[in-house]
């Protein structure tokens, strides 16, 4: 108080001040749920969880041994291992992609993926299209960037409204970029039909703007043959995100990007600046594990248990909350998408539903704009069927719940 | 060139554009040193690197293999472990820093750590004090940002020039934070001597800035007993930032903060936005190598063999290039710093050193303004006896060259 050196009417600081966009920034949604969700007993269908009991431990424990073994510098600073690359490469053949591995740039994971092409892609205030409901992690890093929104419609079964993309185009829009998925949407697990992906891709051709294609679950598909990511239709105006997060593990934070050459010159310099390289140890360990596992073998077994697992959830789902939801069923990913008649509080049911035992996501947290509040999202694929059962039993529970609450206000 | 929707004279674009920062970005010079580094037969002073072969694979395979037999989640998404920040607060001890696991941050190596904290701590267009010269990770992360920099003389003997602070903050210079290393500083190896260091933080204090400690060689001392670090001076103005990639592996990407309520209560958002979390396998594996490994004989280990390597390299450059260039011994860290006469072009001789047979970093790339191009750094570690000695010989060789090349003009 006695600080005669400032002009400034405000008491004596009792610390240094944080930059303006950090005072504003909050605790996302999900940081909260994961300390929530850790409680013992609860069953939590509320976060994005592939399946721990499918791990393949054991083999991974053995391709780590190997590397380890064989060099040191397994342990060393290293840039991308080209061998990774190209498996890469080869992997993007099942998404009907054609590429090589000098079109491939490894991230830790996809979510660095995202945080560098925002950067790279989009000036302060800059404009950008997104679906009317997006995965939080994209949110978190544009938000900084301050861009001007224009949200589309999407849909648990079909995706991205493409006419309605194409309207706002007509109305002279020109984003920065779209930011999609194009396979199981996240949190609705919406798929694009395959006859207006390639419609999709010409709109951003034709008026000149990268597409982002988020391809975090195109692999888990359940109902048809997968259908074909969007960069397979264009190599020069889609950006694709992949990772092992969901195919592999997440703990090995290893994720990739294909794109044109002139996003690719840029990626390294970010990346330094980001964290240096990624982990040395899972990208060699990644490689030794590919050599011998092949990962078609894993991701079909994923598939067909993932889908039994969705199987079990629908007819929970059936049994217990016919009367008072809707929802899709997921041809592909790992969520299923709830929605409530529209005065219900998807929050207040969250509330309940702790003290039953049981959480979940609401879906306001994903709304851009225009916040709905009677929708949530269930992940299905890290539980076992008694639990997936007992989980949607007390969901029901806490339905009773809310809707006895509302009689008695 | 048939586009007619656009008022712009510029002739079709062939895609489309990047943000205005990512296009004036470059690569860095670290960048581009890794890829002539890995040249066959090139002796590498170039890159920070730690001895591969200290590295302690064996008993690292064991920690990885003991943590997935024992559990799947090994390979899950996870939030920071609560055991590895007991650790790292119980390891500060060894800098004379008390605190607990509450306030340890976990990050994906301190570059993520550098990065986090500029983003938090500083608005574009903020003021920034700097040594004259600076890490080039520190710089790539704050250069998006276009601070205005005020740089202060820094030594190869007693690393930053406190009283050069002093006058600074005396004309009014406020800064956002203060960023150095007290400990053998990159490039120059410079070290604090213990009675300015007290005084350098209580500037912060009574200024009110914050003080970024980068501490990566903090552990790496040769010459006598450690120096506290800043951060042992004060709780509340000092960002200490550390990492295991120097004393345990860099490949394991694990770096942590230790910081006040206000910056930590911030960090988890920003941390989820770059890569969700730390690969939990490192994490996990750390903890447990750490339970069977104290981490005190190996940082031991590792300064006793990184003393007699830099004696050996003393030794070479005693005998060949004495009469050309000055430099100190480094009493900590992993540098040294040559300085040759002030019309002497380290870029001009790196050319001529690689036609040699050997690499380093010409200093230009380290200074933030005022640019010197009469100095080098080399990086001795990972080098065993002979390669240093060859190394040196040829880069005496590369001199002769230059000198040659500058009679002959």
């Amino acid at each position: 108080m006695s600080d005669t050196d400032t002009d400034s009417s405000t008491a004596f600081p009792a610390s240094f001040p944080l930059s303006a966009w950090a005072t504003l920034s909050q605790r996302s949604v999900l940081q909260e749920m994961l300390k929530t969700a850790s409680r013992p007993g609860l069953i939590s269908f509320a976060l994005g969880l592939p399946a721990a009991d499918l791990f393949p431990t054991k083999e991974f424990a053995a391709s780590v041994a190997e590397v380890l073994a064989r060099d040191p510098r397994a342990l060393q600073y290293e840039p991308a291992s080209r061998d990774l690359r190209a498996y890469v490469a080869a992997l993007m053949g099942q998404r009907g992609v054609s590429c090589d591995e000098r079109d491939v740039f490894v991230t830790t994971g996809s979510q660095q993926a995202l945080c560098l092409l925002s950067k790279l892609l989009l000036d302060p205030g800059g404009d950008l299209i997104l679906e009317e409901t997006v995965y939080p992690g994209l949110r978190s890093v544009i938000e900084p960037l301050r861009p001007r929104i224009w949200t589309v419609p999407t849909s648990p079964r079909d995706g991205i409204d493409v006419d309605a993309i194409e309207a706002l185009l007509k109305r002279g829009v020109r984003p920065s970029f779209l930011y999609l998925s194009a396979e199981a949407q996240n949190p609705m697990a919406g798929r694009i039909p395959a006859d207006r992906r390639e419609r999709l891709v010409r709109l951003g051709e034709s008026h000149r703007f990268p597409v982002v294609e988020d391809d975090a679950y195109g692999f888990l598909t359940y109902e048809d043959s997968a259908r074909p990511a969007l960069r397979s239709f264009s190599d020069g105006w889609v950006i694709y995100v992949g990772t092992f997060s969901k195919i592999l593990a997440p703990a090995l934070r290893v994720g990739w990007v294909v794109a044109p050459p002139h996003v690719l010159e840029k990626l390294p310099t970010l990346k330094e600046a980001g964290d240096i390289d990624t982990v040395t140890l899972s990208q060699r360990a990644v490689c030794a594990f590919l050599a011998s596992n092949p990962l078609e073998t894993h991701i079909a077994v994923l598939r067909r248990e993932y889908r039994r697992r969705r199987d079990v959830m629908m007819q929970a789902l059936d049994a217990h909350l016919s009367s008072v939801a809707t929802w899709s069923v997921p041809g592909a990913g790992i969520f299923v998408w709830l929605e409530f008649p529209p005065d219900f509080d998807a929050g207040r049911l969250l509330t309940l539903a702790l003290a039953r035992g049981v959480a979940f996501l609401p879906g306001q947290g994903f709304f851009m704009e225009r916040e709905r509040r009677n929708c949530l999202r269930l992940s299905f694929p890290n539980c076992s069927d008694e639990v997936i059962q007992e989980g949607v039993r007390r969901l029901a529970l806490a339905v009773g719940d809310y809707r006895a609450h509302s009689e008695l206000r």
